[in-house]
Order: C-alpha cells, then sequence, then structure tokens
C-alpha cells in the first residue's frame, strides 16, 4: 500500500510546490506516495463561495465554517478512510520524529490547513482531527506546515532515501542533535579537520562523536538533555 | 527599509514557491519585502559542479563543502551586509514567536538551506552562522525550513496583515495556546456553540477564553504551561 496524502486547502495551487522537487519530489513521480489537492472553497454553499464568518463571541479575524470543511472532509475521506485526519495548528501537540516515523509507517494521512484566526472547535471534534503543531511560531496557513509534515514523512518512506542516509545516524535518532561534520580540505581559511577524524581509529572517533553530540545538546537543548540523561539512568 | 531575504540553496527552483501565494506573495508584490534565492552550486570549481564530499572520520551521506558555501556566502552577502545569517538545521536552537517577531523588526535574513548529511563545521564558524531548527524532526532538507521562517516573518512586517489579524490575540502572544474559536451556523450536527459565547456579556467572555486557553495549555503543554505559571507568580 502506498502512503497516500490528502490535503484541504484553500491554496491548492501551492501544492506539490516544493514537494514535487528533489527528493519527495522524485518519490512522487515513482509513486513511492501519492499526493491530492482539494480545495475546501469548492464545498461552499452560496454564490460568494463563502467559507468563513466573524468569531462567535466577538474578537479580530475570521473562522472557517464547520459546516463547509466538515463536507470537504466528508468528500476527500469517507468514514472508513483509515488514515489519520490531522490539523496544521499552532495549538496543536509538538511533530516529533516519532510521530514522523509513526505516520510514515502507516497508510498516509488527510491534512487539513487552517487559515484566519482559527477553525471552528466542533468540527475539530465532530470529525476527530488531531492538531499538530510545527512548532511554537505562527505562521499564515497551514499549508507550510502541511509540506513540512509530509517531507518529514515521505524521507522515510521504504526505497526513498536509500542506503546514503539511512536516517539512523542523524538527530533525534537517539535523543541527542547530530556531531559536527567535515570534509576535504582538510585546512580552510587556517581551519583544520579535527586529527581525531584523520587518524582512522574508528572507535576513537565513534567515542569523538558522541562526546561532541552530547556537549551541543547540553548546551543547545536542555529538555533533550535533560530527557536524555533519564533515559540512561534508567538503563544504568 | 524593507525586510530583505536571500537564500542560498541547492534547489532554487523551489522559490519563492507558496511564499509567491497568498499572504506573504501579496506583500511581495506590493514591495512590503523583497526575495532573491542563490544557487550554492554557482561556486562550484570543478567542470562536475561538485558541491559535497564525503565525511571526514567515515559514515553515510555527503557533506556540503566549506569552502564551496563560503564563497556563495560571500558573494550573497559581503563582510558589511548587516543582515543574520542563519543555517536551517535541526541542530539549531528551536525557533519561537519571539525569535521571529525580532527577526522581522530587522533588516532581513541571509538563509542557508543545508541539504544532505550536513555543513562542514568550519563554514558555521568562520561564517558565523546562526544553526536555526524549526522543529524536532528532520526533513530532507532547510528549504521548507527556510520558507517557514520566511512566512512567519512576513506576516508580522508593518502593513502586511492589516487589523484583521494584529497577531495580539493568537497562540504564544501570552505563552498560552489560543482558546476554541467557533462561527455560524449556531447548532451544526447537533453541536452547538457554547451559550457564554452568544450572551453578549464581554467580561465573561474573556473569562471563559482565557480560562479556556489556561486548560488548554496545561493538558497539552505542560513546558509552556509551567513557564506560564513561573511568570504569573513572579508578578504577584
Amino acid at each position: 500500500m502506498t502512503f497516500a496524502a490528502t490535503v484541504l486547502t484553500l491554496y491548492p495551487e501551492m501544492f506539490p510546490g516544493p514537494l514535487g522537487l528533489s527528493l519527495a519530489g522524485r518519490a512522487l513521480e515513482r509513486g513511492a506516495w501519492s499526493f491530492a489537492a482539494r480545495n475546501i472553497r469548492d464545498h461552499a454553499t452560496d454564490r460568494h463561495r463563502t467559507v468563513d464568518d466573524t468569531p462567535a463571541g466577538g474578537g479580530v479575524g475570521m473562522v472557517l465554517k464547520a459546516d463547509i470543511l466538515a463536507a470537504a472532509i466528508d468528500a476527500a475521506a469517507p468514514p472508513d478512510d483509515p488514515r489519520p485526519r490531522l490539523l496544521m495548528s499552532p495549538r496543536g501537540r509538538p511533530l516529533t520524529q516519532a510521530r514522523v516515523r509513526a505516520l510514515a509507517e502507516g497508510p498516509g494521512a488527510v491534512i487539513v490547513c487552517g487559515r484566519f484566526e482559527g477553525v471552528d472547535q466542533r468540527v475539530i471534534e465532530g470529525r476527530g482531527l488531531e492538531e499538530v503543531s510545527i512548532g511554537d511560531y505562527i505562521l499564515s496557513g497551514g499549508e507550510l506546515a502541511a509540506m513540512v509534515l509530509l517531507d518529514a514523512c515521505v524521507r522515510l518512506l521504504p526505497g526513498v532515501m536509500g542506503k546514503e542516509a539511512s536516517g539512523e545516524d542523524e538527530s533525534f535518532s537517539d535523543g541527542l542533535l547530530e556531531y559536527p561534520h567535515y570534509t576535504r580540505p582538510p585546512m580552510w581559511e587556517e581551519r583544520a579537520i579535527p586529527e581525531i577524524l584523520v587518524s582512522g581509529d574508528h572507535g576513537r572517533i565513534a567515542r569523538w562523536r558522541r562526546a561532541e553530540a552530547e556537549a551541543l545538546t547540553a548546551e543547545r537543548r536542555p529538555d533533550l538533555w535533560a530527557a536524555y540523561q533519564e533515559r540512561r539512568g534508567r538503563k544504568d
């Protein structure tokens, strides 16, 4: 079964966009995953093709209407569609590499891209949307967030990366940020590649990389570092 | 002075992409910000236009070469260019709405998009690149991350959003996730808009929204909730 992505958006012309190029684009061309963008506005029912309305209780901005969005979801994903239904939203649970891996092992995703001030809460509940956040900042809409989520998933699909990048030796795979990389030339602007990396001693290289990854994580990400130490403590 | 974005990438054809449409696209057309994508590969020096090489010390993947990337950076941003130089990387400090706001108030950004296994550490140090992460997951490259960062900045530029969405009443503006939204119809699939929102009592509505935002944050984001309580404690 191929990973099938359906995106519901007011800007279908943004897609596949960056996902149609490079790694994700080549995988799409080969059929390693499939993609469809559906326009929420196609389900508007008045002659102005209205999709939003003012927030109940007052406030700035506009809210995406429950009835219109529900019709768009029902048309794209009938009740027996096994794919998770995601709503890209800064209110969601933060996306992690573990969640990406779980999604990539599944049948795909139906992804709703929010716009305006937000989405009527009743459609979130009524259609069981899982709110997912890609980070603690605000975008103009969920479209770029959906692309980020799909790019992260697609690179993990079987055969997409090849052995070149197995995903085993990168940031977050063991809860640490990745160690620094170097390549030729050996000397650049009076900066040399660390001697140990050209020593040929693979045991020492592995220990050096681990120590660098730990030091970087401790410095930049006290949150990840605390979780890493806790896991390590439990193993001892 | 206009917010000026320069992106260094191996996939300039991805840009402006989604940033050329909707809110960011209209702002770009009006000249509220400027954008240029430069191809790192234009600075390759051999006839194969090589930009990467195998990692010193062994390992999978390829590393973006310091000499080539430095030449691309120097051509796009001379030493007196006041713009911050960012490298989109999962090793970076997590992007926050506060950092977005600070960037949006500045002269723009020079953004390097990583690819392959990583970037030679010496060019990060030699050109003072600030590593920025948009979240704890791995993308196939920094291009989508750069678009996310720019979209978040552009919507905060003067005149881009207008009064419709002032950015004052949204997730993270006060350290809380946003309260739920509702709009017409009052009843949808046997789900009613909460009565308080149609009461017309603005004081009660504001208190209800604050309580909802607090409850959601406590449930979904213990990290934000702890920080919020600590700040509130200090104010008392």
